[in-house]
Order: structure tokens, then sequence, then C-alpha cells
């Protein structure tokens, strides 16, 4: 065993012994620990910080559902858990995993039932205008790549951003609901209790855990599972550097303390299977307000790379992994607003486009030969290259042109990681030949889940909360 | 303990026991039994196949090796460590392993001397204009992008690809001398046994394997350490998709039937961790002869992406990975050259660069800008945009024109996985901690090495051999 695994024979006393243990505090774990106890297993959840929150608590709150939920329709809006698959298996990447995204979708509109059920509210008013994250309490809200090339032609569109109602950020209330309902439940939470080592029998069973306190080291014999739901690894450099070396350019981490892979790290010492570990949410809002979409992104080449309409986290992605975060939103005078996130400074501005091209430093005449084909298919509402929709289609050709800086080392790329410990759909951890290793579970940015590759705004929630619940629920069963 | 792993307990009889283990007789393998068998150590190799070549035997038997070797000094090319260090510390990527790549650039003129001492001849004639693998025997090439920006300006070029004396394919030659040295040696070689687990202790230890041969098991027992030495997984789909799903798209695996990830999943049900497996050597041979890279690669939008003077394993990085595979090697009449590869069917043809556009189905206007803007430049003898070297550029406008495929559906992508086990620079493979898992080391594709992430023909090789050596002698003193 290595050094995050321990031998039972090690353990001289048992600190204490429950049914099903959860480490972590998060959205994952939380969720995990309400169903757990509610299945009537005795459930212990330990959290390194001195309180329940973890990354959740920190994020807009966005939980990615659909289906046909409660909200949806509250707001008017149709949706099938058809349509919703047909979305997510195109738009998370070259290998999604179909039978998590079909249990997730068909499971969402219980699964919005049961958030609302532990106390979290929605306000039934659709807000319309921003990518996930409405300025005030609004409900509903786009919040991935839905009505936008290519996936418009593939599934019929609905806004799937359910944000709990809050004027501003959502993610704290949506974590003081959960974990509200996790004190109101028998489940006991052991604040400031770090797991630093699971402990396995020769036969790979899972039985127990090491957590430090403090300090001091207590050890928690396990008689049905433990569910690992620790965050993911956006904080460890290390662990970057060996699976996703580009999100070290990233200027905001959005993770909580805990989310330095420990998790990951010790299924991986336990004998797990991990996947997606190269993968992460980039988010670059620089088209918020929407007007800005009818700018245009450029890179280092003065080339467009990608559909500016498109959501902020497919726009960071492309910006990030594929022009290495090297890129530049320009605007004319007929389109330029202010951004309403920061900091996106403008980088430069000239009275033509090659003035603006200089300033940049952009390839002599490269800019120019982009916006003059831009442009020229604008006036005719196309954009065969890249396919933006016409709402955002003008011809940039009013001076002053500008240049707002995208590049990593000036402007805001949020990012946090999608790989992780490789589960079934049930929540079980699996070895490299893809048999669970018994009595281990896990859920949320610990593992790799529905949003693997290609992120929408509420996927992480989304993913963490819904299979959070069946892996408590299948630890209890254990 | 996982399903690759046994706890030896169960072992009830040891069929056999040794002092070192080496899994696998690729290159690696080889070079680890010849060294551990060399420093005194009772040494056993068990090889899946019938014989003694994997997949090393199916490449072009390039190694890359540097820093004033004998045969760089007989074709009177000047090298230091120094410069190779630099070129490949900006060459692998975003985050180089600075240890194993020091190493491997101090120890490569004595690394080439030891390979000429197993019998592996070199003729030494310098040969200009291809990309590893010359048409015939001359023995030094240029096998990276060492004179193409920005390297050339990082570090001063030499030639480095070190391929046998054989008039065509030398990967054959060299297996063949290193098997002989290796059968030559105390070293024993069982054919047809393919390990199917590790036996590990409690502590973490690992003390044997257990091999299948023709449906029968058989353990060994290990005194000293075992080298997984396996190679990669570019046959294993689940993998792929897991880890690196473009990949799959590739015509051509560069594998023997032994690269199904086996041996590194051995080392993840042991508790081993990983890196870069999302990352792939992909080889898009388009620009052979030399003269085709004054054509202009473009993709599905008519843009130019990259220099097409890069070495073709880079050019095919950028292409699979951040073109998804679609793009086409557009030419002039006056350009035009019979591809060296086959398949790179001549997509379409025209008498202008619309028609040619038209052909290709890409948008209206998009490669008449491109050409016009790269032309423009040409005529400068300047290519501000992608820095092509003023050898290939010429501007393109002699009609008619012509564009090759080079889409993944329609010619050849040959992809080989580069991530794998996380081991030290001495070939200890780690555990998610950073700690050595006693008594387990690894070397070539099962592992990360010095071509984790961008590389250069012969890297594989090179990296294989060096380290396959250490790892034989640290097993050997373990």
């Amino acid at each position: 065993m290595t050094s995050g695994v321990r031998d039972p024979r090690e353990i001289s006393r048992w600190d204490e012994e429950v049914d099903v243990l959860v480490l972590g505090l998060g959205a994952a774990g939380a969720c995990a620990a309400l169903e757990a106890s509610r299945a009537g297993a005795e459930t212990l959840v330990l959290e390194r910080a001195g309180g329940g929150g973890g990354t959740s608590a920190m994020s807009g709150g966005v939980l990615y559902l659909g289906g046909g939920t409660g909200l949806q329709k509250a707001c008017g809006f149709e949706d099938t858990p058809e349509e919703m698959f047909k979305y997510l298996m195109a738009s998370v990447g070259d290998s999604p995993d179909e039978e998590k995204i079909r249990r997730y979708c068909e499971g969402s509109v219980e699964h919005y039932d049961w958030i609302v059920a532990q106390g979290v509210p929605f306000k039934p008013v659709f807000h319309y205008g921003c990518s996930g994250e409405p300025p005030n309490s609004d409900g509903l809200v786009w919040s991935g790549s839905e009505r936008v090339h290519p996936f418009v032609d593939i599934a019929t569109p609905a806004p799937r951003g359910h944000v709990p109602e809050r004027p501003e950020q959502a993610g704290p209330l949506l974590m003081q609901k959960l974990c509200e309902a996790v004190e109101k439940s028998p489940a006991r939470i052991a604040a400031n209790h770090r797991a630093v080592a699971l402990v396995q029998e020769p036969d790979g069973s899972v039985v127990g855990a090491v957590a430090e306190s403090f300090g001091e080291q207590r050890s928690v014999r396990v008689r049905r599972g433990i569910v690992i739901a620790t965050g993911g690894f956006i904080l460890n450099d290390a662990m970057l550097d060996a699976h996703v070396p580009l999100a070290r350019r990233c200027q905001l981490r959005v993770a909580a303390d805990g989310d330095d892979g420990s998790g990951i790290r010790l299924g991986i010492a336990a004998g797990a299977d991990t996947a997606n570990m190269d993968q992460a949410s980039i988010s670059l809002p620089i088209c918020q307000p929407w007007g800005l979409k009818r700018g245009i992104l450029v890179n280092a080449q003065g080339q467009r790379f990608h559909n500016e309409d498109d959501y902020y986290g497919r726009v960071g992605e492309w910006a990030l992994f594929r022009q290495a975060g090297r890129c530049w939103l320009v605007v004319d005078d007929g389109v330029h607003e202010k951004p309403d996130y920061e900091p996106f400074p403008l980088a430069a501005a000239g009275d033509t486009p090659a003035e603006l091209a200089r300033e940049l430093g952009l390839p002599e005449g490269a800019l120019e030969a982009t916006l003059e084909l831009y442009n020229r298919h604008a006036r005719n509402g196309e954009d065969p290259l890249f396919h933006k929709a016409d709402d955002y289609l003008v011809p940039l050709d009013k001076a002053p042109f500008g240049a707002f800086d995208c590049t990593t080392e000036n402007s805001l790329y949020a990012a946090f990681t999608l790989g992780g410990l490789v589960t079934d759909a049930d929540g079980r951890v699996l070895d490299p030949e893809g048999r669970p290793i018994p009595g281990l579970l896990g859920a949320g940015r610990s593992t790799s889940g529905v949003p693997s590759r290609g992120y929408s705004s509420g996927l992480s929630l989304g993913d963490g909360t819904f299979f959070g619940r069946s892996a408590g629920r299948v630890a209890a069963g254990s």
C-alpha cells in the first residue's frame, strides 16, 4: 500500500465507527450525507475547514437542470430529458459518459424538486441577457451553448441554469441551505478533520479512514462505504503540471482551500483509476453584456478562432487550450460597451484597424484581412467561418476601434478542474480494470462526471449534487 | 488491493524466484535487462509476444541523442548537452521534467556509445531533406523542430536523429541487436508470458508478479525490483476515451499488440500515479519531400494555423488537437510535388483559389484572403503570422491550385501515447504523494518521460533506452 493507504493491522484502536463516512462538506458531500443518513445509515462527514461549504459556497450557485423542471415550467419553457440528453452528449466532448448523462437527464426533474425540498428557494422568473449568475435574484438563465452553433441544430434549446434566489452570488445560499439540512439530519459533522489515509484490506476493500484534526490522528472504522467528495485539484501546482499545465496561467482559481486534489490522491493510492485529468472549466466572461458578442475575438495572428456568441466557458477553453491564452476582443465604436467583468482592460485603440493592429503588435495586414472578410459576410447576416448567430452580426467599420485584453496575463480566466477518479453511474470508484473498489465511492469534482470535457454553467453543482445523492444511497446500501 | 494486485498470502507456491523482473522486451525492457544482469542481478524478462521487439521493432528506429555524440562529430556537427537541454526544455511543452531532461542530455554521448557497443551500427553520413527515417542507410538526420521558429532562436540547432544503418525502417535492426545482446547476457527471456498482476505486501512493497502463459498462471517472486516496460496504450479504446479521445481518429496506431496499457494499469492498481495521459505523438508527414513545406496548411475556416516547416510530429499535434484533424495542404503549380507518404490524396483542384475553396467547401472568400495575405508577405520573404523559414516562402499564385487532404478521415495520422506512470529520474514508480513504491520501476512508454508533451522523432526510443538502462541498474541495486 502506498503512502495514502494504511493496513488495518496497523490500526491498534478505532476511535470511531460508522456506517458511512463522507469526506468533504461541499455540495456533493452534503447530498451524499443527506441521502445516506435518510437511508438509515449512521453517517459521519469529515470537513477539513472549520465549517461546511467548500468551493460550492464560493461559486455562482447555478445548477444545470432540465427536462421540464418545475422552474422551467413556471417560467414558461418546455424541455424534455431527451433534448437535454442530446445537448449534453454533443457538448461535453469527444467521449461523453453516456450512462451518467442519461441518468442525470432522466432524474433531473426529480432532483430539482429534491433540492427545493432541502429549503433552497428559486424565484420563478426567467432572466435574459447573461450566461449564468444573473445580477439579480431571478431563478432561470441560459447557462450553456444551447442556442449556439452547432448545438442549436442538434437539440431544442431550453434555459437550464437554475439559480437559488439571492440578489448576487447564489453559491453561499445553496450551501447554507444544504448544510442546514445536514445539520438537521441524523448525520454528524466533524469540522477541522482532514482525511489523510484510507484503510484498505489486502483484498482491496476500503474499511476506514485516518483523519487529522489539529495535529492529532483519529481512525474511523467504516462498516458500509466511504464517499470521497473533497473537490478537484486546481490549487495543486504539481498536479496541474502533470495534467493540465496551461491552467496555471489562469488568474482566478475557483476554489476553497480544499481543492488540492487530496481526495483524488487518496483514491489513486488505493488503486483507483482516473479520467479526463487534462480537462478544466475555463471561464472567460468577456462577452458580458451580450452586446459585446458583436465584437470579434482574434488571436496573436489576428485571426478569429471561435464563435464569439458561445457560452463563456467554451470561449475560455478555446482561448486557453488552443490559443495559449493570447487573444483580444476587437470592437468598433458601434458595438463598444463597458464589460460587466473586470479585469478586461482596453489593450489598444486606433482610428483604423491598421492602427489598432500596430498597437496590439499583430502581424501587418492580418487584422485588416480578418475584419474585411468578417464585415463582408456580416453585411449579409452571415458568418460562414464560425456561425455566430445573426443577432450579433454587424459590420465593425465605425472608427475608433478598440481591443479588450483577453490574455491570461491581463484578464479574468476563472478555472477549476474537471478530471478525477473514475466512478460508475452509481458512484462506485473503479480500478483500472473497471471493477469497483469495495467500500469506496466518490462524487463531485473528485470524480470525472457529466462535465468531463466541455462545460456549461451549473454542470458541476448539478452533477455533484445529483451523483452525490446516489453515492450516499449506494454507500448506505453497501 | 485492486484486481491487478495480489496479496502475497494468496500465493501458495512461487514458481520462480529472481532478483530483477522486467516486463516487456521492447527497447526499454531490453536495456533494463542488460544493465540489471550486468550489475550482477539474476534477471528474467517476461514478453507477452512470441519474441522480443515490441513496438520499438515496428518503429523507424530513430534515437534522439546529442550533446556531441560520436556520430554527430563524424558527420561534422557540433552540439553540446546545454544546447540540447535548452531545445528540449522549450519544445516538450508547458511542464517539462527538468531533472529527466538534464540527465538525458548529460548522459547522451555515453548512451550513444553504449548503444553502439550493443552492436547497433550507425553509418557516419548525414542525410539532408527528411524529418527522421531517411530513405537510405544514412545515420544522422534532423528529427525535430530545432531549426524552426521559435526554437531556432532558443538553442543552437544540431541534427540529433541517430538512425541505425539499414536501407529502410531501422527499428527492426535496432531491436534485433538489442535482443541479441540480451540473449547473450545472463538475463533469461520468457516469451509468451504476460504479467496479469503484481504481488504487493500490505506495506506497499512490490515483491513479485503473476504471469499467464498459454492459459496457465505462474508466480514469480522478485527479490529486488520489477521494471514495467510494456509500452503505451494506443490500442486501448477505453483508455483513449478517458484520456485522449481525439487519438481514436488516427488511422495508424503505431503499436505492437502489447500497447493496450496493461503495464500502466498494473502500476495504477498498485497505487501509482500517472501524468500527461492526454498526450500523444501525432505524426502527419505531409510536408515530405520538404519542398511541400512551401504550401500552406489551412483549417476548415480556410486559415493557416501553424508554421508548415515544423517537424511533422508537431504539425500533427496542432492538426489533431487544435483543428480536430480537419485541414488541407494547399499548393500551387509552382510548389506541387508528389508526397512521399500515402495516403495523402488530392482533395480538390481549381484554376483559381476561389474555385479550389468551393471544391473544398471552405467559407466563401476565406482561402482567398489567407492566400492574399500570405503571398504579400512571402514576396518579401516574410511570414509574420507563423515565422516559416524563408527557404519555404514563395508566393502561391501559379494556376492550377490543389489541396492535399490532411483530414483524419483520409490521410495518415500516426499516433502513439506519451503519458504513463510517474517515475523519478532513476525510474522509480511514484505514488500520488511522490514517494517511491518499493520494488517498482518503469521505463519507456509505460511511463511519462522526456517526451511528455511535444515530440521530436527519436525521443521515445531515446528516452526508453536511456531510462530503461537506469531503471535496470536501480532495480539491480535495490
